[in-house]
């Protein structure tokens, strides 16, 4: 497909702009996660659980990537935490640049870990390195458990799969364990944490592994 | 962005096929859908369903579109209809000319209706134009009410929307009256139906409508 070709200057000039993100958080020493998933998958609800466990623990900020509207960046401002908002006005993904403007509004020496909440797409932010220490995929349990079979770039490039919405599992035609061996099946070093924003279950445990993660990376 | 104008050429070129697939279905008297959502909306499951229905009462072949894999194919292929997938290898929409190339693989003197299922991604396969007479947008409740808001090119541009996964409703955070108020005030001309693929509930109703659409258009 043309756009393949096409796209491969942007990712290199993507990848340049990148690097110099990473630098630039390298020198801040600020540990950022790039977080991914489909519409609807529970992204905003996960970093609203994220922020409640580690208020106090640790600074955070949030940068949020939309399509349209600030609806994300609002809930996220709610909980007192400084938070960008990016409009990508039908962009389906969120750039290196685009990340490095919105860096300019958030005072990076007060921050420990910076949260950089992509456009709902499950196949293009893939590509894009935002000069994140890692990627976080989240799937919900309502997607059904072919789809890192069906999208596997997403989870091959993440570090993290946060398996979402297991409240949902009685209802929904999902093998968690099957889920779990597809995503394995396409990246084995995946760290895989199940949780529910609805009854809090798996929160606490995901974010000591973060906090712990932040503090002495692998 | 700098990919919104690199991709002003390559709409042009797809437009162009595009229209000649439109060509190539009206000569065929062959009524088209394009169907699009996020991953793991419930397309292929409401595919299997409205196959079923219209079985005996309508001839339908269908193309798939997937990142990878062939799963969804197979599933429709085994409910005895025509089947051509098309595997994009990291594409993130299918593009007119996909589909045209996959077109010979289907004898279109036969079929009344073609269904074409398009990547699981609710951003890029918005802008393109792949000769259908109607794109259907599949949301599913567990998505929650406010996606027409946050992505709305999809629902400006459908003809149909259909809210999947109702049966969940008691057990997520979507208001429905909410959700179909917000498709609305994108795109007052959506024509919105509510199913569930696993109670079988409001099928009949948008097979119907199908039926009678595709012998009628308004």
């Amino acid at each position: 497909m043309s756009v393949i070709t096409i796209e491969r200057k942007i990712l290199e000039k993507n990848d340049e702009v990148a690097g110099r993100n990473r630098a630039l958080f390298a020198e801040h020493d600020l540990f950022v996660l790039n977080v991914v998933s489909s519409p609807g998958s529970g992204k905003t609800s996960i970093l609203e659980r994220t922020i409640e466990q580690l208020r106090g623990k640790v600074s955070l900020a949030v940068i949020e990537g939309d399509v349209q509207t600030d609806i994300d960046a609002q809930r996220v401002a709610r909980l007192g935490v400084p938070a960008v908002q990016i409009v990508t006005r039908g962009g389906c993904h969120l750039e290196a640049n685009l990340v490095h403007e919105a860096l300019k509004n958030i005072e990076l020496q007060n921050i420990r870990i910076l949260i950089i909440e992509n456009v709902g797409n499950l196949v293009c932010p893939a590509n894009y390195d935002l000069g994140e220490a890692m990627k976080v995929v989240v799937i919900s349990t309502t997607e059904g458990d072919d789809k890192p079979l069906k999208y596997p770039n997403m989870f091959c490039f993440a570090s993290v799969l946060l398996i979402n919405k297991i409240d949902l599992l009685p209802y929904v035609n999902c093998n968690i364990e099957q889920l779990r061996l597809n995503a394995l099946s396409i990246n084995p070093n995946l760290r895989v944490f199940e949780t529910s924003c609805t009854t809090g279950v798996g929160i606490q445990t995901w974010c000591e592994w973060l906090l712990q993660h932040t503090t002495h990376p692998e």
